[in-house]
């Protein structure tokens, strides 16, 4: 089955209290391509954080302020060089600056991650269920930088509707063996994939990703993806 | 700028000697997609290691011998726990068991990474263009694991007529200010895309992505995507 990547464009600046799920739904109308029912829709963190009004005050310029806000946003510091830090966060995420964000953002201001992106998204899609009486999985992507690959990538910061990793244990391969652990993590390839279409600099802040495998529309959650601490080689 | 990524169905198993480029063509034009110009096709590493005959016999059950196997294919080993060993590959890769794969290989064989991923996406790329007459991109997938996620994730191993990174530093943001350092790993994030609607055990190990950024179909190098040691933090 063929995937199809919807920008969702036109959406505008979002303002603290401001309900993603009606102004995302409207500029989905607005350019002709509507939410369906089964479409997976992905939101960038960014403008969920400012719904959300996780925005705090920031000087850019004075770096001891910036270090102390990584540092209040962190669980622990994973490593450090220069103003680099790589922390893990309460959410169980590890990424630069705690997920902290200062671009697309006014200068002065700072964008922390939700609270719990898992309840951001199913607040976005228990939205669109009762205001658009459509029934829509719900990604929201942030982007962030891994070891030893060069380039950042989107990834999902919280599900809803949606599994994050889709487990391929116990299905059997092409030649008809039982498959070795194969654990997919496609919360992340759809923010990825809808990375595509939004680069960075584009007020594209939302995507519908059609088509994506029914069996996954189930409940999710982000903590599907996050590696236990005694399972990761890396910590 | 909708994308659509659509299977190639149909392929049917590959032994050495196999021109992929004519088998996924007519696969395409069988199922009613034929390629087209500035489409980016992503190909699996499985089909592209056994089209080159990167086959070794292995016994599943040896695990001297495969621990040694995964040991010569590697140029530094970077964890290791109990029969799982994380290594660096000559490419530069660091991922589990050097990349060597066991599913979807007859029984007694295992499949090595390809020798150099971008002269296979190349090759594709080449043999596309002078008998079908398209233009295309070509990308050469493998599946990933990576630290602090769990769940795999398909990744760019070569490339070929397409940027593995693409660089968002001196544009900028919808606010009007320079972006900080933004490199977006689009080879990676069309990887796991095109891995949506692959599948692992269904018989699709290529995909059609149709509709990216035509300023990203450049000469590039799955080089882009490789971290020096010395920018490395983790390892």
């Amino acid at each position: 089955m063929t995937l199809s990547i919807v920008p969702i464009e036109g959406i505008g600046e979002i303002r603290p209290g401001d309900e993603l799920a009606v102004l995302i739904a409207d500029a989905a109308r607005a350019q002709g391509t509507p939410l369906n029912d089964a479409d997976c829709l992905v939101v960038t963190q960014k403008i969920v954080s400012k719904a959300e009004d996780r925005l705090v005050p920031l000087d850019p310029d004075d770096l001891d302020a910036r270090r102390a806000l990584v540092e209040s946003e962190s669980v622990r510091v994973v490593r450090r060089r220069g103003d680099l830090i790589i922390s893990e966060t309460r959410h169980g995420f590890v990424c630069a600056n705690a997920g902290i964000d200062l671009s697309n953002v006014e200068r002065g201001w700072a964008a922390l991650l939700p609270v719990d992106s898992d309840r951001s998204a199913k607040h976005v899609r228990d939205a669109l269920r009762a205001r658009e009486h459509v029934e829509v999985a719900v990604i929201v992507s942030d982007t962030f930088g891994r070891p030893w690959r060069r380039g950042l990538t989107d990834v999902a910061i919280g599900v809803s509707g949606i599994a994050a990793v889709v487990d391929l244990r116990d299905t059997t391969d092409a030649l008809g063996r039982v498959l070795q652990v194969t654990e997919v993590a496609v919360a992340d390839e759809i923010a990825s994939a809808a990375e595509l279409v939004m680069g960075k600099a584009t007020h594209v802040p939302a995507a519908i990703v059609r088509g994506v495998d029914p069996t996954w529309l189930r409940e999710g959650s982000v903590r599907e993806l996050i590696r236990p601490t005694n399972e990761d080689l890396f910590r």
